[in-house]
């Protein structure tokens, strides 16, 4: 497993009983993204990093059912500080992950394949998903680690192609975030989103505000109701 | 934080044994709004009072993650008898709650951010949302706190337009409580509903009912059912 | 409370180790209900009985929290054996009940609020529900506690119009279970439904499979299908 | 109960504190199938097997409640190691699983009877259901065994009729497996569905892919889009 150089195996960087260690953590919200349909069938995930250490949930098992012991850490250069002893991969998303770290210095970034953004860019078909006018907007912050935004601001998130490999997504989801500097997450045509926050619980507060919104904006749509400005 | 006065922080108010301490209650109870999806983002909550205390959740924080030592308490007269330790704001619905201590004599308030009230205030475009021949309707009370509904009694809730700041929704709900002042909840558009009751469990029971109501009723309105009158 | 005649508060006949006792049962089993959405906002229930008890929940209470000792326990001839020491009244489902236990000889009896009930009943206007070629008909027993019926089998449920007190449903439901000797259930409009087995693992089977079909047969007309016959 | 033959009744073979044993997963994960909708009034269940032994759940009990103690155990050839002391009739799925086994070298097989199973096999009503440019597709593997499908796979899975008795599915199923030699599943009209995989947690994996591709699909075409193909 060269691709993983020195990294050794040893627990102790993710072995800790405080609850809010990130690896600890990272199980605790995959059981809870489970719940709400964002991980299943191996899905979706959660990264998470301090100034040292980037954490890496593995690629290809129950999202739901893994233990701290199964966590890859990275150092901020990409290498690896630690690999579990079981044979694993690392996530495919965390190029996409990274994005998030380089680009908006977050300090947390999930991606889920909630139903609700796969139904919104079947139903918004552009490149932008825009809905204003609903409390939960509130809830969504600026570049995902901004100001938080108001009842009066419109909510644009920039919709990406999916690519057959999801290491391909990271041209595309760059790209879309240095066209919309301001978008707290990218969605991703027939697949899911990624979205991010300064910690986990921006990055958590935030993805369900936009779920939220995501799945308003479905019913809204099916019903023939528009997401953006008022009805006149 | 001035605005806290003399404020203590000792935990003396919000630390008891007892599962039915609001304290507790609060905590646990947000923790079940969180699966209903009411309280998720961050948003919504609950305040519950007795003679003496109002206890209040914190704003801006994930509710199901909310431990009693995160709870404020006011005295009556809108003055803190204790804040927590931790750098927190009170909730921003204080105000509103406080709508319903005052004008209701209500023993505990609860803010959703439910779906289905934001779906109902879409599909109800006038300042009503009116329901009639539901079973659930025997579980809301007049005014909240009164008497029980018949089942021949049509429910009729009061719909305020949102506002940009969550302490602005505060006249325009003191209004409408008294426009209506047999309705035992309050709709804000495009974002929830307010609902009391002499109690916590009065309260959570409307809260339940209300919710089933306007649910069916969307469901109702979708396929072209009226909910109010009987069809001939 | 003269209508509890002389019954005792003493605990000993719903005080038991054992979890398949009945008392323990009807709160465990109103947990497991309040999460399906059947006995939210006080609504809905479970009794039990065996050959010597009756045992049924109080009224207007919260069904996910009630306790062993909250739970009334009767006589065959429906005087009371136990009242709890709580100020608290018997469900006001108690003469339907009875229906079951002696229009049938059930040995447990749900009653549930479920949307997918009221939905039914406000699609089949009628006074039958009507659905075929769906394998969890198999689920389904010959009134309740006869043989299982098969897929070729018509799973027909009569529907009767709700009443403004709960207990004058009691007569409509006598009647409907006169006329459909074969239903093993009864569709209250506007309402929700009562269903009965042999013991309380048959009831709660029927009332999984019955729902399930409620669910199925409202999505399949909301899309034009039908639930009867076989397409041609 | 001569069918078992020479089968004990020890408790040997399904008594053990690993949580991976088989007879303790698949209690734990018919749990997890009844909070999923997928095993709910006695139906559905899950089979798994190691080089030795066959286990099997017994038939028409509450799915969400069986003991390891429940569980049979059969050899390859199809006769029984062990029967539950209680008297219970394993599975009537049991030929079914062995399809799984004996066509593609299982080492797992899931029956659900998930809804949006059913009403993809309303909504596509001829012999196949198709989707295609789904992320979800990705989980999914060639025969329910081989590689993973590709992005840019369409997933093809056959559909047969149901029959009235679960044991005269085999022959339909076999058929299908051997007309459809690269489908993962098979889909049963107004029923649900068979699943299989190498271990259990490609099983369970591969069902809830499925599961969420069959749910969305169904909105999908409730809503006039096509579920293959891109649109153009």
């Amino acid at each position: 497993m060269a691709a993983y150089g020195d990294a050794t195996s040893s627990s102790e960087l993710v072995s800790s009983p405080d609850p809010n260690h990130p690896a600890n953590l990272i199980c605790e919200l995959c059981r809870c993204f489970y719940q709400l349909g964002w991980v299943t069938g191996t899905g979706g995930g959660i990264s998470i990093r301090d100034d040292q250490h980037v954490y890496i949930a593995p690629s290809g098992v129950q999202k739901e059912r893994i233990a701290p012991e199964d966590i890859f850490v990275m150092k901020p250069d990409r290498t690896f500080f630690r690999k579990p002893a079981r044979p694993l991969k690392h996530s495919a998303c965390t190029p996409l992950f990274f994005n998030a770290y380089d680009l908006r210095q977050a300090g947390a970034c999930i991606h889920t394949h909630s139903q609700h953004a796969v139904m919104a860019t079947l139903l918004w078909r552009g490149k932008e998903f825009r809905i204003s006018h609903q409390e939960m907007i509130k809830g969504m912050r600026v570049a995902g680690t901004g100001k938080a935004l108001s009842y009066l601001d419109t909510l644009v998130i920039p919709i990406i192609e999916n690519t057959p490999d999801e290491e391909d997504l990271r041209e595309g989801m760059e790209q879309a975030m240095k066209d919309y500097p301001d978008a707290p997450a990218v969605l991703v045509r027939r697949h899911g989103l990624y979205i991010w926050g300064k910690d986990w619980t921006s990055a958590k507060g935030q993805a369900e505000c936009l779920d939220y919104l995501l799945e308003v904006a479905v019913k809204m749509r099916m019903i023939g109701l528009e997401t953006e400005g008022l009805p006149v």
